[in-house]
């Protein structure tokens, strides 16, 4: 069992508003960051929340992040953008691209926009919301550092490559985010965390063999020598593993092709990140009534929920159902963080200069540290 | 071993037209359809071409696809628009809603087109190639009967669903053409005639068990009695069912959502289809310069195909390398076609009065029809 240490919502956004703000960013910019990252770990995706706080720290520090970027627009028309992200915090360029978008899509119905020169952005799905907030449909992907190995290769070419799109629907909003590899990373590392095998079709080891260690693969990305994570549908074509390279090679042309930005293979190479973004938005009204095509969407969801369960299943979940359960239990009982995490949150608060105890709580520092595996 | 008849390109161009002029559609419209079934078959996709007829035949004869159907545009906005098929064929839609959305492409730079009413209309990729080869990126897509569980379900509620994708490159152009199942029901067909169990995660059984058992599959599907194929991704969360039941999703709401036609769940109910396609066009000059961003995809391909391989594999395929060498290959050596499927072209000949030497040759008649599962 990993141990916890429960904090309510808002604790944590003070945490972090302010540490952002010691970093150099301006108020406005710290409350967009805590924004993205708080919504990872209230929808209950912990790998894009405050476990994400030490990489972007590093970031920072490495240069790999610049605190001063300021995203600008270099190229558009009335249905598309171009941003040059000038590597600055993805979650400020995201934003930035996404509120445009949808004020083209509002006026011109449609807009795609994409982003170049970037870092991490957090959960794609954050700035899908944001279209689907505005009743509009949204989507939002990103490349990253190559980890997946296109099928019959033994090399990371693409990133984890996530795609997500939401739509407004009634009770819950359509809402689909996924990587378009099998698993992503942040799954590696908490099978690694915990010393289990992985499933067999998640991974190759440097010389292109399927294997279930997750340390070994992990170590192998990072040194960029081989193996890596097998696409969505696994390691072989019976297995659907080309389709899972296509939705890949989808994400990297809307992300860095379209952006005349760094394909993921050549991201993080040299102290440049270079992650690419791509978004659109498009307004519902542009096929009809806006109102009926949601009922028409509400009604096949739920006919989708109601159907005939398997053996063993008692539900069928639609898209965004999860995340929506999650927000709820967790702005009512409270985000449990990691104690790594908050080992590393403590280190967070003093490399910036916050009071630990006043936005932490009197955590034992030494019991914790010992669990730690910040470096 | 099959038996196959090798055809020329020409002369089942030939025959095709004919036929279909026979059956009461116009040159023009006879033309198309020809076009959109052999390029399947000069592709490689048996499925979608020549072995299509008997349903399309078969179709015509039931009513479900009316001949005379004209589509007509029923909402547009200059980046949009919304089709009514009434009925007819699914190529002809699917020509004339592309056609359309090119032309507002090149004029808005993006449109989105979707068709309701429509019925089967071949491979999704044939539409989004019509955009590529205009300079444009295009997707296509389309519902169907429903094959596909989601994940957790024991009734198919979704079609196969097939997305394609298309962009201009050298030397080849990116074709993504995909179902968002982890297999199609075409090929659980091939399974059952050459009686071979299918492999695990594929298919459920009527109760919701995993079977391997193709004909058992095939007879569920269309007595809609439970069970059917399984998203890509297989029947787990650990292999990423959720994310091909997300992208079936996707497909759906591009075609029968936002079209406010019928969902791949009431399609082929009471002598009704219903399928709907999308469609959507995209000028990559709204970006910047075409002919760059077409030079940095084509290097990126470049990248992937000349990135090592795995133990036991000599090459990595980008989409749509695939393609156009079976297109080489059949235009130079002609199109193999299975004895079943020349059988029901004999009998289609026959049905529609086209004199069957002429068209097809001298073949062994009697021989074939021992052979045809034709009834």
């Amino acid at each position: 069992m990993t141990n916890t240490i429960t904090y309510k919502y808002e604790s944590l956004k003070s945490f972090c508003e302010d540490a952002f703000c010691k970093l150099g960013f301006s108020t406005e910019d710290s409350k967009i960051i805590t924004d993205v990252l708080l919504l990872s770990d209230l929808y209950g995706i912990e790998s894009h929340g405050m476990q994400r706080l030490v990489r972007y720290h590093k970031g920072i520090e490495k240069g790999l992040i610049k605190v001063s970027a300021k995203p600008e627009i270099v190229f558009e028309t009335p249905v598309s953008m171009v941003i040059e992200g000038h590597d600055g915090m993805g979650q400020l360029n995201g934003r930035f691209a996404m509120e445009n978008a949808i004020k083209k899509a509002k006026k011109s119905g449609v807009c795609i926009a994409n982003v170049r020169n970037s870092n991490h952005f957090g959960i794609a799905g954050y700035y899908a919301k944001m279209a689907c907030d505005e009743g509009l449909i949204g989507f939002a992907m990103t490349n990253s550092e190559a980890i997946m190995v296109p099928t019959f290769g033994r090399l990371a070419m693409l990133g984890s490559n996530p795609i997500a799109m939401s739509m407004p629907a009634t009770p819950y909003p359509f809402f689909f985010d996924a990587s378009t590899t099998v698993v992503t990373r942040g799954k590696l590392e908490v099978y690694n965390k915990n010393n289990e095998p992985l499933h067999e079709g998640w991974a190759l080891d440097k010389n292109g063999k399927g294997t279930t260690d997750a340390s070994d693969v992990l170590k192998n990305i990072v040194a960029k020598a081989g193996g890596g994570i097998m696409p969505l549908g696994g390691e072989f074509e019976y297995s659907g593993s080309h389709k899972g390279y296509g939705w890949g090679m989808v994400c990297e042309i809307f992300c860095s092709i379209l952006s005349m930005g760094i394909t993921s293979n050549h991201t993080h190479i040299g102290g440049k990140g270079g992650t690419c973004h791509g978004f659109a938005a498009i307004d519902p009204a542009i096929f009809g009534d806006s109102h009926d095509i949601e009922e028409h969407l509400s009604t096949f969801l739920k006919e989708l929920r109601e159907s005939p369960k398997r053996e063993g299943e008692d539900r069928i979940y639609t898209h965004g159902e999860k995340e929506v359960f999650a927000y709820e239990d967790r702005m009512k009982n409270g985000i449990a963080i990691n104690v790594n995490t908050v080992a590393e949150m403590i280190d967070f608060c003093k490399f910036v200069g916050l009071d630990v105890e006043k936005y932490l709580g009197d955590v034992n520092l030494e019991q914790l540290k010992k669990q730690s595996s910040y470096e």
